[in-house]
């Protein structure tokens, strides 16, 4: 799991408790491990973070080391490297190996290459070949997610023998949450799953193969993390067994971890809505030229695109010079097409997101948009044609003589406008994902410079139409 | 739990199944349950959600009633609804009381309340009660999202005491997953919590009281569903309980329904983001007139602010006149700094929402993206200053013989724009965060609306310095 990072003010036990250990720490550190016994490793972490740096490594040192790798999962990544990198490889290796394998797995991707090298040949030879193993999947797969401890059995065995098997895997010093038994048959393939519930309330001398359910929701190695997500949501899952093409479980994925997944899905999507490439790290501690580099890309295309504005209006240059007045409604005509893009996009992204629309659907919601940005432009319409003739009726701009016809000219615009850009805000994401991008790139900013160099063109059309042989 | 509405492509399994139960409903519809035995009820759902809407009925009919009930929960919400008005208010009772108690409580609360009332009058005392308990409380809290069926235990209980008690529960056909057990005083308040694996592990005739936790992780029953979030997400939670202030312990959220809030939470800012207020039901499903008015609102709003660009076009209207060339970058250069706002209060917006960022961190960000804010009006600026010449040297455009200074005028303007665009899209979450709204409502449109009057204002008075005498 990667923990969020939290500001001191949101850490209240930890602030409050940080100076008791720091004094503790001073003057007798054997104390600190039962003094601190009881508390959740997510707030030790918390006071870690908040302890002066050389004292974080006193601090671990101080608690058991099964205690200590909890803490240091739970630290911020960049701390945590750098824990690991001035601890002595011995320690190092100590704590990693008290990891659970996921952890263990993702906290060595992490860090320096040549540092996790050292780390993992201190490290006992059957969780390096475990961890090893782990490190072989892409990090955002079901593979790179998942932890390989968990309980099998086989379908023979009683219900009894089962649970005395659980108890004999917990009391183990196995440390990943355990919530279902898998249960296997003669090949060892995946046959069916129990969760430990269910196992207590199995009669004792009952067989696995006639208590475990067969139907058992599970995912590829190669799944992506998006469908694990999925997966686990849809079926209300606290773990999600891992199984090869042969079918034998190579591991499980705890609800934690999905959890993680979908805050670190949405920080993109929501990034990429704001017109950006994900930063794939927290904005507070980024640093300031990779920050720069994800977010010029966007902005130098989008720059690019909306030149072509300057080319339309270029094309429209006699009829701006002509009438001027033309010029003032520029901005107000296109931000509304903007606008009502960006609605139309950021409902149609999370709806695929959500898997509420496929691909498939796109003339469905075509059809959809059609009347709904002409009733949302018709609004527009209405509420700009009275604004143009109020003002004029106040005696603050006479429109050149023409405010009817100006008020027309901006009244239907808006509709045009307002209509294409609730069809283009839709459509883009499903021509995105059938291009095969992210449909959640088609942002707000796209959007807007998509529909900005068209609505000059509807604006200006319609001008020349309604104004020819008066203002054109 | 809310189902995810799904479309048949996605449900390959059920598509698959459908046909086949369809006529074993027509032929023998007795063997329906053993066929069926053995899948997940979410996949039944999404069997029931294909089938002829006659047939549903008799679908639910030819399950257990515990099972018809899991269907059911799964669901989408429209046809449950429906499927309730439609059926006997004994079926109907039936069915509710085998749902667990929160979800019993979620399904009432979507239904006509005429028809609620009828079907709770016919279910058990016992669980009538629990139900009004918890519809009392408001859908969005922990107390909302609780189901009052856990296992809690007295500390002076031994391990194994306590274990009986679970297998007791387990098999009294109480139906909400379990996974740990809560520990109480002699008053009844919590004291402790031991996971179902931890149970498992410990040494049989010891103490509850020393084994279990006692550093409790709880939210009490009006926290926030975004706080109950936070909280299972911080300490990887899979059930959080709710206890009053007295201490005692008055239910469980699990795992599965904090996947829920945290992905309605992510619909709603999505389309917070977009422009819009957030439609609180699927895209595909919502009738066309409560959509508009979820978009009217915002869009005719930000109309209303956009005319303020009109006005001030206006009040340039006589350098407009004087120097046309002038507009033909209005629209480039206002959605630069649109653009740029964009990005910067998507990040913090999502840094906000994470808790990576605070409201007193306002002056660190402002201190970053003003320099941010400045590299890339830089980098822009450049853009547009040498396409300027390239189009003057091309011989496309003379800028009524002054390339160099419009050149000038522009590449300044867009550093300008750029960073009030920056420092404005960022400091807009923490303003409506200060004055008590949610900070996702400060959508790209939003911005954008903020930043194009402020873009012209900076454009024409940098035009006004460097063109006066010239052009001006």
């Amino acid at each position: 799991m990667t923990p969020t990072q939290r500001n001191p003010e949101e850490r209240p036990v930890a602030a409050l408790l940080a100076p008791d250990i720091q004094s503790l720490l001073e003057e007798s550190p054997a104390d600190v491990a039962a003094e601190t016994e009881e508390m959740h490793a997510a707030d030790l972490a918390d006071v870690a973070e908040l302890l002066p740096e050389e004292q974080v490594l006193e601090f671990l040192a101080a608690l058991p080391s099964a205690r200590a790798a909890d803490v240091l999962e739970y630290l911020d990544e960049e701390l945590r490297a750098e824990l690991l990198e001035k601890m002595s490889t011995r320690q190092a290796a100590e704590l990693v190996t008290q990891m659970t394998p996921d952890d263990r797995a993702d906290t060595l991707e992490e860090i320096d290459e040549e540092r996790a090298e050292e780390i993992l040949s201190e490290i006992p030879a059957e969780q390096r070949r475990e961890t090893e193993q782990l490190l072989s999947f892409a990090p955002d797969t079901a593979g790179g997610l998942m932890t390989t401890e968990f309980v099998s059995v086989p379908a023979s065995m009683t219900v009894e023998q089962a649970l005395e098997g659980v108890r004999a895997a917990a009391r183990g010093g196995r440390r990943e949450a355990m919530y279902a038994v898998y249960v296997t048959d003669d090949a060892g393939r995946l046959v069916g799953v129990l969760s430990l519930r269910e196992l207590l309330a199995a009669p004792p001398g009952s067989r696995m193969s006639d208590q475990a359910w067969t139907e058992v929701v599970t995912v590829g190695p190669h799944a992506d993390r998006e469908e694990v997500a999925r997966v686990t949501s849809n079926y209300d899952l606290v773990a999600v067994p891992v199984v090869s093409e042969s079918g034998h479980i190579m591991g499980v994925i705890t609800v934690d971890d999905v959890i993680d997944v979908i805050q670190q899905e949405q920080t993109e999507d929501v990034q990429k809505l704001g017109g950006m490439e994900a930063l794939d790290e927290p904005y507070p501690t980024i640093s300031f030229g990779r920050m720069i580099r994800k977010r010029a890309g966007w902005l130098s295309a989008l720059f690019l695109g909306e030149m072509l504005t300057a080319t339309a209006m270029g094309y429209f240059q006699r009829e701006i010079d002509q009438a001027t007045v033309l010029a003032l409604f520029v901005p107000l005509i296109i931000s509304s097409g903007g606008n009502s893009g960006s609605q139309a996009t950021s409902l149609i992204i999370r709806s695929l997101a959500l898997r509420e629309l496929q691909l498939s659907d796109w003339w469905r919601v075509a059809l959809r948009e059609l009347p709904s940005g002409l009733a949302l432009g018709g609004i527009l319409g209405v509420i700009g044609f009275m604004r143009i003739l109020t003002w004029s009726a106040l005696g603050l701009n006479d429109y050149k003589g023409h405010p009817n016809l100006v008020a027309i000219t901006v009244g239907l615009s808006l509709v045009g406008v307002v209509t294409f850009g609730s069809l283009a805000g839709s459509m883009l994401p499903f021509l995105l994902k059938r291009v095969g991008f992210d449909p959640a790139s088609a942002s707000a900013p796209f959007v807007a410079t998509l529909v900005d160099v068209t609505g000059l063109i509807i604006y200006f059309t319609i001008a020349l139409i309604i104004l020819r042989g008066t203002l054109l």
